[in-house]
Formats: structure tokens, sequence, C-alpha cells
């Protein structure tokens, strides 16, 4: 595409915020915060100063988001060699403890020490471990990353795949029996679970080249398409049952993403989608054609409905940021602004602008970046706040928790400074 | 059910046949036949007098069925230890051989040695190889019955399982990677397939009692009846595409059950179904319902439509016997009579006069009866005939043959045998 002197100058005052506030507070803030330096893996729970809490239970999200994150920083030839010593870290913390040499699969958390705390087995966890264990094999060459993330594909495979519907069942005890039935989760799938696999098999391919691997990723790219993207308006929809039947979205007992408002009993209603993982959906979906080399043009009416969507309800015009959810065609319901849908949208509207060239995601990307810059950064922290309400108050000031860590705001900024460089000097 | 004193008589000169048969004449025979003395595993080529024909290439389904059957006569408290040591012999030739250490899986064919011939890797073979592994567990107490049955499970799941369409793919290269579309196989699901992986989850949760194998059975029986049965005549529909499509059946390259005419190249037509296949899911279903201890009440109907368009259908009412195949509610097309339907309808009629208590069941297997043991065997030899012509003018004269061995028909002699002294002395 060509870009226009005046976008160009635009994009490049937004590139040199993103590579200050990489170099200078981002990447500084995680090379020297979460390690655990006395047992090994990560603790992650910081309050808004970046300290240490006190709350120590370690969660398999979080240790594999944060393995993530230390493997892509030095795979982007960061950190000076640091990064990857602390992914490595992570690592064998997670093989040594996380995993059930019994039953197989990762526990869900542990004690500050690995004891295992809540055993239960979420494919949640396990698109991440995959995900994780794929890039930090890309990363160091450690031939354990592929080992264990292609053996967590295969127990997910053996133990959690639905052979008569498609797809992955998501809650299990420890010996994968499936857990009980609604706030157990154990009759319920998911758009969040399959899109964050369609993310790890993808990872896997990269990682590995095998062709099981593009077979699997374009399962679960059709099934998303299939089932859980609404055949008119092409969002997300959020809960299913097993056969794929929407369900009004309820909270499970064992949950991720819990910083906002608890539901009431009945649910979320079934009209309702997520502005941040129909963006999120979008660009690694994005992400995935390209590892793929699939053709760009059969998915693009798709990516734009996904990014549309988002551009239409879920901005705030007056006051920046993007809202956390609303009706498939109407107006937002969930008006707080969390920090991750802000990380995810930002990516998302560069990719649309590179896609489609057209200035209203340009725009949309200027919203979200200036919100973030402004509001959402704790500039002398380094980190992100993750809740503010639709009228831009804090909420929440803790700089990392139970699931909030640097995967979403690392990766946000790498890959915009990434599409930014591309858009300013091509 | 109360049986007449009429039936009773019936049942019982059938009773007398049939263990006179299975005594004197086949268990005799496969007792003193099959063995290949030189490299292990078995010899499964014998002509009409059950001398080996030098032919000597060994295939994954004939070696598996040959452990299922040695293995189940030893269950069934036959054999003296010597069906045993049998079974034990095939399992040792074939975990030396047939396993592919590289790709993982079974190997199609080997030369008598065990070098491998045809390297491909088919979900049918698979399916045998679960059922006669944990088979042979139950019978030996042999950890490594168990063992290998449940790494075949994982193969298959890992590299076979279709995680958009449910179900498995059937056809694929020594590396996993798809066969070729069309006669390759590799884009095509059948419930010959299907219908065995029932089977043989079926085993391996009677062997385990581990949960996972109850869903897996579970997965199966309905994927079955949502895309492989008939939804209005409750019959099987042969071959599909991966979204469940019913296709004309094609012979693949990779063939079992050869003996028949070969298709013209448009493949059978759309209208067609199999009564060998029909009446053996039947009988099958109904182990599967008393192995998970499902409710009978709720596949009775299912079981008789299955049963029933045989008996309308199928049976050549004249000369005895079952017909292959024919239209889903119409005359049979392919009218010559082959064991293995003989063998399966033998079963699945006598459970149908278990489970429904009428006459017209009793008179079917009477005929079918009757057909085998006055055309089909070869009781001179001590096995079955292969195929006779729909005027019973025989075909085929060899006793076994690369797919034709004693799984068929000792399971029929001895699964006739319990059901009918079930009804003689109840």
């Amino acid at each position: 595409m060509r870009v226009s002197d005046r976008a160009k100058e635009r994009l490049e005052k937004c590139f040199v915020e993103i590579q200050d506030h990489f170099r200078d507070e981002l990447l500084p803030f995680w090379l020297t915060h979460g390690v655990d330096t006395k047992f090994g893996g990560y603790l992650t729970y910081l309050d808004k100063d970046g300290n240490p809490t006190g709350e120590t239970v370690k969660t398999l999200v979080c240790q594999t988001r944060m393995i993530y994150t230390y493997s892509s920083l030095h795979r982007a030839g960061l950190g000076d060699g640091k990064a990857l010593r602390i992914a490595q870290g992570g690592v064998e913390f997670l093989l040594d403890h996380f995993w059930d040499d019994q039953h197989g699969g990762w526990y869900w958390t542990t004690e500050q020490d690995g004891t295992p705390l809540n055993d239960n087995k979420i494919a949640y966890g396990h698109s991440f471990a995959m995900y994780a264990l794929s890039e930090y094999g890309m990363a160091s060459g450690d031939l354990r990353g592929m080992e264990w993330a292609s053996k967590t594909y295969e127990i997910l495979q053996a133990l959690a795949s639905d052979n008569l519907n498609g797809g992955f069942y998501e809650f299990f005890e420890r010996d994968w029996r499936k857990r009980a039935k609604g706030r157990g989760g154990g009759d319920r799938k998911s758009l969040d679970v399959h899109m964050h696999l369609m993310e790890a098999f993808t990872n896997l391919y990269e990682a590995s080249g095998a062709p099981i691997y593009q077979d699997k990723t374009l399962e679960i790219v059709d099934l998303l398409f299939r089932h859980m993207i609404h055949p008119q308006h092409g969002t997300g929809i959020t809960q299913f049952s097993p056969d794929w039947t929407p369900q009004r979205a309820i909270i499970f007992d064992n949950v991720w993403g819990s910083d906002r408002e608890a539901d009431d009993s009945e649910g979320r209603p079934l009209d309702n989608t997520s502005y941040g993982h129909n963006v999120e959906f979008g660009w690694l979906l994005h992400h995935t054609i390209n590892i793929l080399g699939l053709d760009l043009g059969a998915y693009k009416e798709r990516l734009r409905k996904l990014c549309d969507h988002c551009l239409k309800y879920g901005i705030d015009r007056q006051r920046g940021g993007v809202y956390c959810e609303g009706q498939h065609d109407g107006p937002a319901r969930e008006r707080n602004k969390e920090f991750w849908q802000q990380a995810e949208a930002m990516v998302a509207m560069l990719d649309a602008y590179q896609i489609f060239g057209e200035d209203k995601y340009l725009d949309a990307y200027e919203n979200i970046h200036r919100f973030v810059f402004d509001t959402m950064i704790a500039h002398d922290v380094g980190e992100w706040y993750p809740l503010f309400d639709e009228n831009n108050n804090l909420l929440r000031d803790y700089m990392a928790h139970a699931w909030k860590i640097n995967y979403h705001t690392v990766r946000s900024v790498r890959e915009c400074e990434r599409r930014l460089s591309k858009l300013v000097y091509s």
C-alpha cells in the first residue's frame, strides 16, 4: 500500500512513542521484575509500584505467558541474552513442578515452591503451554521446547478432543475426567480457548514445520468460522454447549480474566460479543495466514468484519480506548476499559490499516494509542494499569496479577513496533 | 424372554451343530494352522485343504485379527493354553516388526521376516491393533497389551483425528501425511472404519475401565448415528467426504475385503448398503451397550432397523444365506454370498431374537445357519469357504487369505454358542 506523507507523520509520532516506551519503560521493567529468585519460575503479583504483593501462587497461565514473552523478546533480538535466561528458568520450573507425572498434563496452579495447589487440567492453560514451549524452542534451540510442546499437544488430543462434534472440551479434573457441568465448565466450549489453540497450533507449525500442525491449524480456523463466528455479523460468540449451540456466557470456577464485574447467575446475554477477542482473533488469524502461506484474499472480508465491529461500536470516540463487550449489532454494554483489549486492538487496527489502506483504521489506532499512552501506561513504573471505567477513572492499579502479566502488553508493543516501522519506512 | 419348547428344540439342534463344529473342526484347525514357525507371527494364506499357498506377505489386519482370535479363545477358556501361546507369538512379531519407531504407528504389510513392505498407516488396521492388543491384555495379563493398545489410541488421536468434522481420517503415508484423494483414500471416511473403532474403543474400555475410552466409545456411537446411518431407513451408508457428505463407495489402493468383483471406476451407487455391516454393527453395538451399561431401550428401535433391513432384503429365502449389498429400501444388488456376512448375521439374528423375542429372527438365524453348515463350511478341513454366487456355486475355495482369517468365523461361532446356550438352557 501507499502511505501518504500526512499518514506517515502520524505513524512516526506513534512509532517514536512506542519505541521509547518499549526500550525505556516496558523492557527494563520486565528484565528486573517477576523472577522468583528463591524457587525459580515467576512471581506474578506486583502492586502499583511494581513491588511483589506477597501473593505467591503460581498459575499455569502466567508461568507460560512469561515463558512466551521472554522467549519472544530473545527471538526479536532484545534483552542481551537475559530474556532467554529468564525464559529458561521459567521452563525449568514448569517442567519440574507443573507436569503431572501420574495423569499427564499441566496443573492449573502451584504454591511458590511448586507444590500443586489446583490440580485441574484446563485446555486454556494447555494452549499457552504449547504456545510458550514452542516459542522457547525457537528462541533457544533447546530441544526440550518442542518435545514438551508436542507432548502437550498429544495429551490434549488423547484426553480433551471431542471426536463427535469437533474441537476440544476445556475443563477437567486432575485425572482428565470432565469437570461438572455449568460453573465447572465440563459441558462448555468457548471461542477463547479455540482461538488460543489456533495461536498455539500456528506456533507449533512455525517451530517444527510438521504438516500435522498445519492441518490442525486449518481445522481450528474452519471450526472457528463454522461455529464460533456469528454467520451474519462476523463477530465472535463466546460460549457453547459441546454441539456448538450458543449459550449465555457464564464465569467458571477456574477463572481467568476475572478482574471485571462478576456476572449474575444467568450469565451474560446471548447477544454479546467481546471487542477484544474479535480484534485479537483478527490479527492472530492474519498471523496464521502468513505463517501457513494461506491466501489472504479468502479471509479479507472476515478480517474486516472483526475489526469494523470494534470500530463501529467498541471505541470511545470522546475519551479514547476500547470498551469490553457489547451486542453483535448494537452499542457497548460493558464499558470499562481493560488493558488487554487495548493491547490487542492496537495491533489489529494497524493490521487492518496495512491490509485495507483506509484512514479509519489509522484513526482508530491513534485513538487507542493515545488512550494507552496518556492514561493506561504507568510511565514512571513501566507497565500498564489493568482497568479503567468508561470515564477513564482508574479502577485497579496493580502491574501484574493472577493472569495479567507481560503477554498482552509486551506482545502488543513489539507487534505494533514492527508494523509501524514497516509503515513509516515503506 | 420366554422361549417356547418348539423354539428350544430348533435352537438346540443348532447349538449341537455349533458346538460340534467349534470343538471338532474350527478350533482344531486353528490350533494347528497359521503359525509361522520360522519367523514368528502368522502365515495367513491357506489353500482349500488348509495348506500354505506359498504367499507369505503379512498384513496388519490378519496379524492383529489372529492375535484377537487366539486371545479371545483363551479368555473363553479354550485351547488349553496353546491359544494364548500362539497369541503371544503374534504380539511379539507385531511389536518387533510392524511398529514404526521413526514415525509411530503400524505398517500395513511386511514380508515374511518382518521387513516392511507397504509402510502406509491405515486407520482400519490401527482399529484392529487396539482391539487385538486389548483382548490380548485381558487374556494374558501381559501389560504390554494395554500399553501398546493405548499407544495406538494416542497416535491415532494425535495424527488421524479430524478436529473439524469429528471422527477420523483413514489413509496415510508412512509419515502420517494424508494419502492422495480418491483411490488413495485421503479424503474419505467410512462406516467400516468407524464401526470398528467403536468395537476397539469398547474393548479398550473393557480392558482398562478408563473413563476416556467410555467417552470415546459414546462419541463414536453418536457419530455413527449422526452421520453414517441413514436417517430414514436406519441402514448404513458406506463412504463419505471428510464433512460426512455421502459419496459413491470406491475401492481404495490399500484394500481389504477385496474378493468380490472390482467396482467400475464410478464406484458403487449411492443408494447402497451392506447387509453384513448393518447386522455386524447391530450386534457390536449391543455388545457396547452391555459393556458400557447403557440403556438398551434407547437403542432398541435402531437395532431393529439394522436387522430388519437384512431380514427383508438380504436373505435368500430359497437357497439360504445372506447377500452382500443392496438398496436402502429395495432389493439386493450384489447377490454373492460371502463368508463374513453369514458369520455376522448369525450372531445378529440370535441377538435380535433374544432382544425382541420374535420368531422371524429365529427363522432368519436358522436359514443362515443351515446355509453355513450345509454349504459354506468345509467340514473335512475345518474352516469356511469364502465365496459363493447367488445359486450357491463355489467361487473361491481358499481357507485363508490376505484379510480372511479366523476373526469372523471363530468369533461368530463362539458368540453364537454363548447365545444359543443361554436360549436353550434359560
